[in-house]
């Protein structure tokens, strides 16, 4: 029998599940496997039934979770030819808020036939957009009543997260918050699934359910402020038995023994957050150094020994990424979108020429021309806002800006001004928590962009004046999972005592890294400066241009 | 014998000569001939001996204007079938301030082999750039010694101008200022090529040498201040005797009649600009109807009957568009050049390929897509800056500006946002003019812009809320110039008596015009007032962000 003990995480993305077979001793991957969701993100329609949903829908399928279980995990271990039985854990990440009602059993309710052609069965998937209203309410009422929890949440709670969403539900179809017997995220509802048994974990409840480890979730008195039929919320669909990150959730039941291929009694770790679950796995388990993770949005997360309100991040919560720590987080809602967009509808057709001529992609094209240009060269500066603000406005309607244009102006000057932007957007994040006392030293960047722009990875550095390390796993969400299978698991069973020893084994950075240029970044220090002139200006209220213009979109629309 | 008498206009543009035959009674252009300048605008070296030019530098070749003569006046009358005995007069306009240096006799100094190598010998064209920091330092002396005359230009002569241009060869090749016994607006030296007689247009020396029917040149003092050589630069160099628009400047010589096919004593008229006698081509005659002359950039004429300071505006001048009235200029220097850009650098090859399919251009699939929205229904808003401000910042350091952009903005969203901004812009200077005295009510087009974009024509119609008419004529300046033969040519000869009466019989509006739409007119209201608030932000000193990024630029492209 082998010498070595393996683990097995699982990312639950947005369109996909991907399972990660892990050796335990170094954290070497040994093999993956990616299953897509057959009903991928329902937005226009139920399946089966055809139901047509409403703008700003997004759903998901508990099947296509469950056909991860029984398709990659196979999978893998077939791949990586190891013996189920030195498969010593297993654990999860998910998005989040992504929430279902369910039985007492864990049966979803849109698998029930009585509920299948109800929307409001379906699990709501976090980029769920349409309880806009009920989180407005929320916000206004929290304030009004003087709750101290926003303060948690950078002044707002977001309508993607966990109570804008059962609001909605309740308000639509009352029905089925009755049939529900719990509410519950599909992080936790997977480990339901695997072992049986039901547990909530201290992230999804902490980010995106306002619970925290002092307080608890609020007092009824505020749900019923809400709407007197969320009064006793918590006690009727919730639990407050709100578990740590790499606790052990139980043991594999025989049935999902069956799915996955794996022994029974295999150890299955707590729930868990795909943002969350990748710092580690980017090797950062003490403060001062923020993983971002750099994809279609950024992700900023920085852990402090204290407390203390940021304003503007998404959150923060005590041991939210792991035991010991605070775990803070702030965002950017448009990053490779943002240059997805550009190269979509601005870049004209010579450009493609040339770039089918060399046989490298746009972006490819675009970077190298871009890099030929000095910071300032091109006298562009932009604000970073086609989908927004997060971080540190909170601001879902503010609109983005180019300005410095001339004739002269080429359309990579304008693709390395986007770049730069959201360069200064991530500056500003980082010197919101750094003057709010949570420090800042280093940055460890994880995700699909420092693979694809090393050109956008300088930039950072020298826009931050902060050195950038990579992170070696390319898997972040799945690594980051199976090193929390591995302390689930335990010393005794080959595993890990706690995160950071797992880190310190599993985790790795790579050779390359950002050091700033001073020249760049004295450069930069004053695009910077102009960048917060116009984000104070545009978006603390000296003009509300943007937010007038929304208004008046939405009205001509309007009039048909 | 014909019954039929005609006139020949002759427009000399910035690449090519145009000579139009036009019928006296009616304004039937009979035949039209362009001549391309062989040497065209000279601005990387010298013809013949390849003198390397400094940047900003743009110059012509006088041989050039004399070949239009010698080809495009006899291709029009035998194109036309027409005797030249029937042909009672002949009149010129011609881009200014472009200028030359000549002997006593008129032949310019770059015609000289001793000379021919000096870059200061030829013809500044109208857009040598090369005259700032002399325009910076004229500008700066007239404000410290407290002259007037800048309130006659909104508040800033151009380094475009007559005496920026001459400080500029003072400066650099003063042996060329000696050598020059005449410094002559080459709108004039033509009018001495065809005639043999030395004459100055009021337009010319109105609207580009500071000269005024009341105060005349400025006083020797003045250009004592700038350099004590230039204190009798007017005396030395050009003439006081400064003659009216439609008057007969004299006759056609031998030789010039040789050159054109047409009779010795043909009636010539006195220079005109190719703006101002467009004017009464698109027959306006009277205040209150402003000619917006529509291509790469935007020309705005109107006539007042008293004198009015108005701010940021070219210039204005008694009897400068027509004796008797005042004529006001302003201008957008970016309006058909910036929807060039954007078509060159921002519009994607799939638009590319599907214009190709649809066997349109590009402009045409964008403004068809355009067409389809409402106003405000982009959520965008632009300032037109691309190529800084003339009316009414008088900024060339201004930049431009999108502002509104998300993840769902398509090109043709920003195209028609850059052509609302245009309108934005010429509203501002509508407005400018009316609060400061000098009434506009309608809007009479004319140029390149009101045959190609039916839908941009009906934006600015809904946007200044002035009903727009369009010129029948697509060649304003040289069926202006031909109206100005009749005038010289006088009634008796089968002429007109003034422009007046010229313009009753010869110019003509089309069928087609545009009335402003209410609807739009009001939610352009509320998007004019955002592009007032930006419009004062950024140009008026609430933040100098577009000068800094010029400056930073400037330096770090300056950092080699």
């Amino acid at each position: 029998m082998s010498s070595h003990k393996y683990v097995i995480g699982i990312d639950f993305g947005t369109e996909s599940g991907r399972a990660l077979l892990v050796d335990v001793r170094d954290g070497r991957e040994v093999a993956t496997a990616v299953h897509v969701y057959k009903n991928g993100v329902i937005d226009e329609q139920l399946p089966g039934s055809g139901v047509k949903l409403e703008p700003d829908w997004a759903l998901q399928d508990p099947d296509d979770y469950l056909e991860v279980l029984k398709r990659a995990v196979p999978a893998v271990l077939e791949a990586g030819g190891v013996n189920p039985a030195d498969v010593i854990g297993i654990a999860t990440d998910f998005t989040a808020c992504t929430i279902l009602p369910v039985t007492a059993a864990g049966t979803p309710l849109c698998t029930l036939p009585e509920y299948r052609t109800r929307p409001h069965a379906w699990i709501k998937l976090w980029k769920h957009h349409a309880a806009q209203p009920e989180a407005n309410k929320l916000n206004e009422m929290a304030r009004q009543l003087g709750y101290s929890f926003l303060d948690r949440y950078g002044g707002k709670i977001s309508s993607e997260w966990l109570i804008p969403k059962v609001m909605q539900l309740l308000d639509e179809d009352p029905a089925i918050y009755t049939a529900a017997d719990r509410i519950i995220e599909a992080a936790d509802w997977i480990i339901w699934q695997l072992t049986g048994v039901e547990t909530r974990n201290l992230t999804a409840a902490g980010y995106k359910g306002i619970w925290s480890k002092q307080d608890g979730y609020p007092p009824p008195e505020f749900y019923r402020a809400l709407d007197p039929r969320l009064e006793h919320f918590v006690a009727e669909k919730l639990s407050t038995d709100i578990r740590e990150l790499g606790q052990k959730a139980g043991s594999l039941t025989p049935e999902a023994a069956i799915w996955t291929g794996l022994l029974p009694g295999t150890a299955v770790a707590i729930g868990n957050v795909d943002a969350h679950v990748a710092v580690p796995a980017a090797t950062v388990v003490e403060p001062g150094r923020m993983v971002i993770i750099m994809g279609t949005s950024n992700c900023h997360m920085v852990m402090g020994v204290d407390e203390h309100i940021v304003p503007g991040i998404c959150g923060y919560v005590e041991d939210g990424i792991m035991p010991g720590l605070f775990g803070y987080e702030g965002g950017q809602p448009c990053v490779g979108d943002h240059f997805a967009w550009f190269i979509e509808n601005c870049v004209p057709a010579a450009y493609a020429a040339e770039a089918a001529q060399l046989g490298i992609s746009l972006h490819q094209l675009l970077e190298a021309k871009a890099a030929q240009l000095k910071p300032g060269e091109s006298g562009l500066v932009a604000l970073d806002w086609w989908n927004g603000n997060r971080s540190v406005l909170v601001d879902a309607d503010l609109t983005g800006v180019i300005l410095g244009l001339t004739l002269a102006t080429r359309p990579e000057e304008i693709y390395r001004a986007l770049i730069e932007a959201t360069a200064y957007g991530t500056r500003m994040i980082i010197e919101t928590f750094q003057s709010s006392g949570v420090p800042v030293h280093e940055i460890v960047a994880t995700g699909g962009l420092p693979d694809r722009n090393k050109m956008l990875m300088q930039i950072y550095a020298d826009v931050t004046g902060r050195p950038i390390n990579v992170a070696a796993t390319h898997q972040g969400g799945a690594l980051g999972s199976a090193m929390h299978a591995a302390v689930a698991a335990g010393r005794a069973a080959g595993g890990y005592a706690n995160i950071v020893e797992a880190a310190r084994h599993m985790a790795h950075l790579r050779e390359e890294h950002y050091t700033p240029n001073p020249v760049a970044k004295k450069v930069y220090d004053e695009l910077y400066a102009e960048y917060v002139n116009l984000y104070d200006y545009f978006g603390r209220g000296g003009n509300d241009v943007m937010k007038r213009l929304k208004t008046l979109r939405a009205r001509v629309i309007g009039e048909n």
